[in-house]
């Protein structure tokens, strides 16, 4: 026997077991998606490569899946660049397209280029694989699925609250006890402002993002290193011991940031979006946290991640308002705002936690047993009245012995067979066998059809 | 302003407009899978080149998108290739991935992979875009989406029957008025050995293959070019000319084969599948023809095309039965049966013949029009009973002028919209207006939700 064939690490097969799980969680997240005005769209796996390169940092560029330009692609190759190993440049001449990255750059690609047809504000949602050369291990994967809705082309924080209401929705819908944290690049700003630190404020943003992690005492180590005054220190610590209801930090940060005028307007953009969802009843946890700094490289005003309460699995969706996303591709000021669920680490989730329903769509109502050629004839044309009465049903294609056909059932979660043998053809009534209870009854097709058609 | 972006040449976006029309089709097409007792798979995107390569021809070889290993993919590289273009040695060492190029394959891998988590007869479905590095052109893209449905593991013929009722209900669903066409690779086999060319059966088969294109006595002009014998050619005839309904066309076929005991086997299969599918009356047109030869290197017994009617756009479907397609991978004798569904070809078919109906569950049911800060605050809470009661709605997010606001709506295919004024407000009576006739009612909330729940 020759060498079982694999797949490349990390990527998956997925089965039937686990599509139907996925695809309840991607129906889950597409519904919300629609029921809130969102369109689909969907764009190429393969992009130009002078799309996506310089969009994600030199380290997203190197973790860019680049596709060998087909025919001779050693043409513009020089012998020198060849020797001295110039990988950067080579490739750039053997290929020019990649896969994608994410689902936010192709989005900004596709509006700038279609955009004398799109109606703005242009309310869409994507749902498709994105690929990273990243090393594998838990939870991360080379190919795997973003559930991304933006709106673009509206300044309005109405936006920002109904993005809140479709997490608030799609956790609760999933069952996932989630917590939202929200927090807001221009309260960054405006304290970095405050502390006189303006041209540090990713250092002191990477910092206060490891607060929970190594204590407040590393962290002003860390901000020493980094070169930030005694002084600044000093007038930061306020700020990072702020704790208390959403009310109590927004009074106290209202002091903080009293001469920003940034900060104050991502106060004032903050405290709206809380004031409105506090009216609406939110099902899941929602706090501002000031460590929250995702992205922050394009987020200009909201930003939003969500992780699962009782899991340790992290960020399970996320995103923000980006002032000039499509500014990239030549059309600026347009902004947009958007967030992007990630399946696979929610159906990791959901399934760490058990919180996946018997699903009863995974699989035929009912198997017909083969009992013969004749039979078998017989059965194809019960099959059709079942199925134009909209029942999943299916007959065991092969005359085998009843234990494997029994077998077949069980193992594909089939919960009802139906004996379809001589007698019962003759009499017009066949045997139905609950697979769970073991319990027969004789049914006519009228009966069957009735039984079925209202699971 | 910047160049607009592009894509790569071959691939697509995809509006919402053409989202909801593809999705109809991919929703029809895997509703009837469903219903037959399918199972959805799914596999990565990238395979191991030695999964793909050699599996499709020298040409499908060429046509792989191979993906450059990351890290430094000149490390195997040997001086003296790079010096002699030796292109096809250097790719190999270069790339250990590329995308996928069918369905087939990949599922052939997954079965000998899970083969110990597998219930036989598998009955899979698969819908995943596959790439090629074709020449594009009309109706030819770099990326387009299969639908594959295949049971492997039995040798029933039932099998055959069910794909063909499959065919026949998803065309019918879809309002494509379609031609099967069947044959069967035994069948080419017996005529092949009847004429005593048993060693030439593609060659024949390629010639036959164009008899409606370029008549009888051309076709007869290349067998003689291909090397056959002016006595195989004389025997060939009868077989070129076949004519009539099923019946008469399989007792001439009897005759002809009459010593040929593949032949005759070929024709027993035949046979019972019609036979079945007589009685149950397909509501699409199906007929033998011996010129259909696709695939001929792998297929060994039925084979199956189909197209549209009234369309010159050519297979929109198509398949046949495989004894022995995982041996390449190590496990022999499982035989499949599977046929594939073009999506992207259906969809141009179905736009060429205008068979799209306006689709209800393209776009929000309601909008409601945003008159101020406040009033857009309560429409929030509006919005929540309405969704609640499942109804797709929307806010347009900005204060912006009615005449801009109503132009959304309109461009957006929203049929209705709703003004929430101050007025309506302390009423708890809004206005109602129908985009399309002009009329306006007042309504109250559970009205509304009356009104579009029902929809």
């Amino acid at each position: 026997m020759a060498q079982k064939p694999t797949i490349p690490k990390g990527t998956r097969d997925f089965s039937p077991f686990e599509m139907i799980r996925r695809n309840y969680i991607f129906d889950s997240i597409k519904n919300v998606f629609i029921k809130y005005g969102y369109q689909p769209i969907e764009t190429p796996a393969m992009e130009n490569l002078s799309t996506l390169t310089g969009k994600y940092g030199e380290e997203g560029d190197r973790l860019l899946f680049k596709i060998l330009n087909s025919g001779d692609f050693l043409k513009n190759i020089d012998r020198s660049d060849f020797e001295d190993s110039n990988l950067n440049k080579i490739a750039a001449q053997m290929c020019e397209k990649g896969l994608r990255y994410d689902l936010t750059v192709p989005f900004a690609r596709y509006v700038v280029q279609n955009r004398n047809d799109i109606t703005f504000p242009f309310k869409r949602y994507q749902i498709q694989p994105v690929w990273r050369a990243d090393r594998p291990q838990k939870g991360r994967y080379r190919e795997f699925y973003q559930c991304d809705v933006d709106v673009i082309g509206s300044n309005s924080l109405l936006n920002e609250v109904e993005l809140i209401l479709i997490i608030d929705e799609v956790f609760y819908e999933l069952g996932i006890n989630s917590a939202i944290k929200i927090n807001n690049r221009k309260i960054l700003a405006g304290i970095a402002e405050y502390i006189g630190q303006s041209d540090k404020i990713i250092d002191i943003t990477v910092a206060i993002d490891k607060l929970e992690k190594i204590g407040l005492e590393k962290v002003n180590e860390e901000l020493v290193q980094k070169g930030l005054s005694k002084e600044s220190i000093s007038k930061l610590q306020p700020v990072l011991k702020l704790e208390g209801s959403f009310k109590e930090k927004f009074a106290k940060l209202r002091e903080i940031l009293n001469d920003s005028e940034t900060g104050l307007k991502g106060l004032d953009e903050l405290k709206l979006i809380f004031n409105q969802l506090d009216k609406l009843e939110l099902k899941n946890n929602l706090a501002l946290d000031l460590t929250l700094a995702r992205g922050l490289n394009y987020y200009t005003g909201a930003i939003i991640e969500v992780s699962a309460q009782d899991s340790k699995i992290g960020s399970i969706c996320g995103g923000g308002r980006y002032d000039d996303l499509t500014g990239i591709f030549g059309l600026p000021e347009v902004s947009g705002v958007g967030i992007s669920f990630g399946a696979d680490r929610i159906y990791d989730v959901m399934n760490d936690l058990d919180l996946f329903k018997e699903e009863s769509v995974s699989t035929s109502q009912l198997m017909l047993v083969n009992f013969g050629e004749e039979e078998g004839k017989f059965c194809l044309g019960l099959l059709q009245e079942l199925r134009k009465a909209g029942i999943r049903a299916e007959l065991y294609p092969d005359t085998a012995k009843m234990k494997k056909q029994m077998r077949y059932a069980d193992l594909k979660g089939i919960n009802s067979v139906l004996m379809v043998g001589e007698e019962e053809i003759n009499e017009g009534l066949f045997t139905l066998k609950n697979m769970k209870t073991g319990d027969q009854e004789k049914v006519d097709l009228n009966q069957l059809i009735g039984l079925f058609k209202s699971e």
